[in-house]
């Protein structure tokens, strides 16, 4: 990934994987038009999201079908599997070691970390919890750079700081904090309940 | 609220409004440099942020902290209790229902609903589950505007339809699929991974 995307952008990537993976053909072409229509979209906004990947349409005959999934599928990492750990099997950790749909975007949740001794050796969706104390080791050997913070607020920094020091180089932040990180370090935060504050302005 | 407000900067309001608060007092001044230093952030960042509340800063002088935290706490609905219902007592579901940060936004999650004739009648964190054929009387009864979509992807636009013909208006979709929806309706969409695999594509 070379352009910075969008996440609406990115969003819709699988969406027209799965669309055109539908079509069961991987020859002939599709113009932007026909995949906008079936979706129910913009025909602007096709082409801008597709832009992004490697695959060109060409005026009147549109995309190659076998050279935009390929694009798609490059763009979206199905054919590499990066690391990924969670920090926190908590409600909301557990909830995401169960969810399946990081591996459309060639993420693959390797291990979680918890620092109640209870949860530590049990076992979610086949991705294990492992006590705090494990977390450099754990991290060194799956080669993971990416981290997903589920703690509560109160300990979410002290958590980030952990992370970093074993190698973590980019953070999806759940905690309703803003963390201090070093230069070099990503983070992106979701915070729901703002998600939802922002749909409430506009009721 | 009637400017639309970026989520990054919603996000950063509760920050503002616990720092005000920690400082223990209403009376007197605080100017945005002062705050923009406590917290480690860019002044001219702050300066915008609070620009989307009621509050004036004045030059040399800064806020009034006392109208400062009116003006926040006014803006994030802290007065006002909007009614919310989740669809989908799965595990982020019942994560989202735990979750204690909705009012920190004036948000109250009144209800979930479930497919699940076993879950209905429980309750997560003092909300109630029930069966899908008590939404449309559920949600008449809270007044509820607000939904948030927690269901799997292959069913989530029929529970948007059914939300939609209750009177739902704004909708929190973490399925990831794009859900269709008629004018008037707003829909905001939470993809986990794809905001995982955008960090990743930093690293």
């Amino acid at each position: 990934m070379e352009k910075e995307i969008p996440v609406a952008s990115l969003q819709r990537l699988p969406v027209y994987l799965n669309y055109l993976k539908s079509l069961g053909r991987t020859e002939g072409n599709i113009s932007s038009g026909a995949i906008a229509r079936a979706l129910g979209m913009g025909e602007v906004l096709v082409r801008k999201d597709l832009a992004y990947t490697s695959a060109r349409g060409r005026t009147r005959t549109g995309y190659d079908c076998g050279e935009l999934i390929a694009a798609i599928e490059d763009y979206l990492g199905c054919n590499r599997i990066l690391p990924a750990v969670i920090f926190g099997a908590g409600a909301l950790g557990r909830a995401l070691m169960s969810y399946g749909g990081f591996k459309n975007y060639g993420i693959d949740i390797v291990a979680a970390f918890d620092t109640d001794p209870q949860k530590a050796g049990k076992s979610v969706a086949d991705c294990k919890i492992y006590g705090v104390g494990e977390a450099r080791g754990v991290i060194s050997q799956t080669g993971a750079r990416l981290a997903v913070i589920c703690v509560p607020a109160a300990v979410a920094q002290e958590v980030c700081n952990t992370l970093v020091g074993c190698g973590i180089s980019a953070i999806l932040n759940f905690a309703p904090i803003l963390l201090k990180v070093p230069d070099g370090v990503n983070v992106r935060n979701i915070d729901v309940a703002a998600s939802l504050a922002i749909l409430s302005s506009r009721i």
